[in-house]
């Protein structure tokens, strides 16, 4: 059999969000930004990145998404030629471009590829990009108003000894497990337990309960979440108590209210755990109030820093 | 400040490995190989992907890193439109067309990119890519000769109770840092520890211990080899006891042989563990046989597929 022709280019055949992205000096439409897959980031998943999101316009605490990146970058032994402020201003700079006024923003840095193909990381060279979509969620809009059901996972999440949870990375090989376990038991997203049986999180999520108006997360085994922070600073805010402690299963399904946190989504009801409807069945009044603290803290010029669209 | 120009085509300064890659039915040039850094193969690290090598123009037990791959897909409810017989022609494809006699060929399964940014995994078409570049190592030709310096690390290897090791994926952060605390020890690669603290792995390659003529290789946490495999089977032929079972780090540090298995590199001998020297500081006699039977068994027919490079 006669051996194929190599093509020149290749033909993309597939279709992307809206959207623009940054790489190696160029701002790029999203169907253009590509990652060699060679490269460390994909081949050993060796990267970091932060995403912070833009509501109205405006992106919101961009400089704590920016503190954990850099710290992840310090943390991994990589290294961008960029400050602080650079990278705000290509993360602007991708939003403006996508017209988006509510967007999902990602800064990544991947170890690199090595020309020669080297397995040793300090041989590499580290690449950072960065894209703009639009705003989305880890839910779907219905479940984001109604309640989402989550089915609790024997799957251990990734645990501290092994990968610092602090570092934002992208191993959720156990996360996508628990996400069809809990499709098969007829569960929307899932949770995941450590080690020694205790809640972590979910797929791109913190949990919190509430029982008797007190609010409770875990604290071990879990990203320490920016959109968890901003639950924190609006409790206190508010003169709710919230803990940072041992949550575990059997609190969840007992809690009067459950709600979970992300950057894609906020601040989201869960409405049932397992087969345990969790208070009425509907999202809760302290969920409420947190939720419409949250959102009105967009328009605070404090924690947001508009876009400008026209540069 | 004026927004920059988006830039029509992306303008890639980086230089690969000499090869040939594959997807979407065109065979292209490493250089042209990526994927979209939205494809959650590398925002999830959700994929799976095996390595076969090429050796003097033939694959070597290729059926077996098929059955592997095609194994990991299922786990993943992953699939691909590509029967066994089909990928191992895309593969010989990849290689003929390189010209590569020595080549180390990898096939791909990532989750695949969803045009909506969805995160339900389901709504999401899973996506086949392979590609063909020079033969390389875990290690390099010196220490590969003269025997490597490892270092254990108390990081803990992703345990089975996360992610099923059985399923070669990209989660490679655990040992990304074993590699850089061993840098840091004046080690040259690293070997990881169990949640109880018995041996696993290392970057890419499983491990040996030899001790009064007995070869034992860690039986849990690991992923099950093809190398490691071909070890047990030579070890069978020659009449050398080779078990799977628990291996401590102090039986790897008063062993009279240690060597590592890998596609990557093959047979590998390991001449110092922490500050202790194996043995008298030399490749040993056990390890020097199976890695002569190990390369004789390239030119069996029965365990090498060759490659027709004219087609």
């Amino acid at each position: 059999m006669a051996l194929p022709q190599v093509s020149i280019d290749y033909i993309d055949p597939h279709t992307y969000p809206k959207g623009i992205a940054y790489a190696d000096n160029q701002y790029l439409d999203m169907s253009k930004a590509k990652l060699s897959i060679l490269d460390y980031g994909f081949l050993h998943s060796d990267a970091t990145y932060d995403v912070v999101h833009v509501w109205k316009g405006s992106f919101f605490r961009l400089d704590l998404y920016l503190d954990r990146f850099f710290s992840g970058l310090e943390k991994l032994h990589m290294s961008i030629p960029y400050s602080k402020d650079e990278v705000s201003r290509i993360l602007h700079n991708c939003v403006a471009l996508s017209g988006h006024k509510n967007a999902y923003v990602e800064m990544i840095c991947t170890r690199g590829n090595s020309p020669s193909f080297s397995r040793d990381p300090r041989d590499v060279i580290n690449r950072f990009m960065a894209f703009a979509v639009p705003f989305g969620s880890v839910s779907n809009p219905k479940l984001m108003k109604q309640g989402t059901h989550a089915a609790i996972n024997p799957t251990v999440r990734i645990p501290p000894s092994s990968i610092d949870p602090s570092i934002k990375n992208y191993h959720w090989l156990d996360l996508i497990k628990g996400l069809y376990d809990a499709y098969s038991q007829g569960g929307e997203t899932a949770i995941l337990l450590d080690t020694v049986g205790n809640v972590t999180e979910g797929p791109g999520f913190n949990i919190f309960c509430v029982k008797d108006r007190t609010i409770k997360t875990p604290d071990l085994g879990i990203l320490p979440g920016i959109t968890r922070r901003t639950v924190f600073d609006l409790c206190n805010t508010l003169n709710i108590t919230c803990e940072a402690t041992t949550v575990t299963p059997a609190q969840l399904e007992d809690a009067d209210e459950v709600f979970i946190s992300s950057t894609a989504g906020c601040i989201m009801p869960i409405t049932k755990i397992n087969q345990k409807t969790i208070g009425n069945g509907s999202p809760g009044p302290l969920f409420q109030l947190l939720k419409d603290a949250f959102w009105e803290k967009h328009e605070n010029s404090e924690w947001s820093l508009p876009i400008n669209y026209n540069g």
